[in-house]
């Protein structure tokens, strides 16, 4: 079985990431990996599921051997992607997908460079001011910063490989583009590198 | 209208590639340009159809002038693609197709860089033999020199960017992976360099 690709979609507020990471999953060839915290499971939260709880020192230990693809403290507490669970996805076949944001994307894409990084974002500032406002579960204070940051994150766009437009109701396309991503890195020679041997051994 | 693609598709004989074009050409967005030769027009051909008929002059002299994206001489007459013809198929939004084999490819990546290089494989070497045979159009010699050749073409599969299988009576899953290739270009941050200005100014 090939194995599959780890693909990272990061996106601004209101870029709709997470409804287009939701298609992409409900197909059998994507999976997300299970994150690792050093916070408390809730009520009704399932190790190995939600997340895989972990105490602080072996939070700080896997981080000093390498597992970890990416981590943030958020609130006093560790959240990251252990690279163990990321290439177990892999290697099963699936193609796994990172929903991380910008500073994650290029830390993972050091760590791991065959990453993919697809920026994902709606069709203009304007557009996302309007769907944010639209919202209306936010504080303008708390608006006017998740722009500020997404000036700052799309300001970041080399880093990306691809970047992919989610327009109004148009979601399904994004994801679509997104699968053509995925196969033409397939296909690609640097990906390949072993054509000639195959073609005269097959 | 955004600017189309330069695609270069090739393919040792019998990895079916004038199959895989004709799908990909009975799409809108994807044309043939029309090759300069200098040899004369025959019964039937159409100035500017079939080719554009030049004289031998002409014909080196837009070489010099750099016109020619690729060219070669066959039985004492040139054949090229004109970059005129190449830029005026591109501007008009279309996915140019040039159908080349592999030194000629290798040309073409050297004066356009942007260039799309798709490599066109039967499954393996004896699938393309029994290929060759199944014909049983041509000569133990001849088969035996195209099956040399390809030998050759495949161990410059490292020019190419990309790698397709032509899989029996799968074709057009081959001109399907070739548009995913084609989408995942367009979308590559490298072919949108002005992500984050167009993002802001929309």
């Amino acid at each position: 079985m090939k194995k599959g690709l780890m693909l990272v979609v990061s996106g601004p507020a209101g870029s709709g990431k997470g409804t287009v990471n939701a298609m992409l999953l409900e197909r059998e060839d994507f999976a997300f990996s299970v994150s690792a915290t050093t916070r408390a499971p809730r009520p009704g939260e399932v190790d190995g599921v939600n997340y895989h709880y972990i105490t602080r020192e072996e939070f700080l230990s896997r981080i000093d051997s390498g597992d970890m693809l990416e981590y943030t403290e958020y609130c006093g507490n560790f959240y990251g992607t252990p690279l163990r669970e990321a290439e177990e996805v892999m290697q099963s076949g699936k193609n796994l997908i990172l929903e991380i944001e910008v500073e994650g994307a290029r830390n993972v894409k050091a760590k791991y460079p065959d990453a993919v990084l697809v920026l994902l974002l709606p069709p203009s500032y304007s557009e996302q001011e309007a769907r944010l406002r639209g919202r209306g579960t936010e504080t303008e204070d708390k608006i006017l910063l998740r722009l500020a940051r997404a000036k700052e994150e799309v300001a970041l766009a080399d880093c990306y490989d691809y970047v992919v437009y989610n327009f109004d109701g148009k979601a399904r396309d994004a994801a679509d583009q997104i699968l053509s991503i995925v196969e033409a890195e397939k296909l690609s020679i640097r990906r390949n590198p072993d054509v000639a041997k195959n073609y005269l051994n097959a």
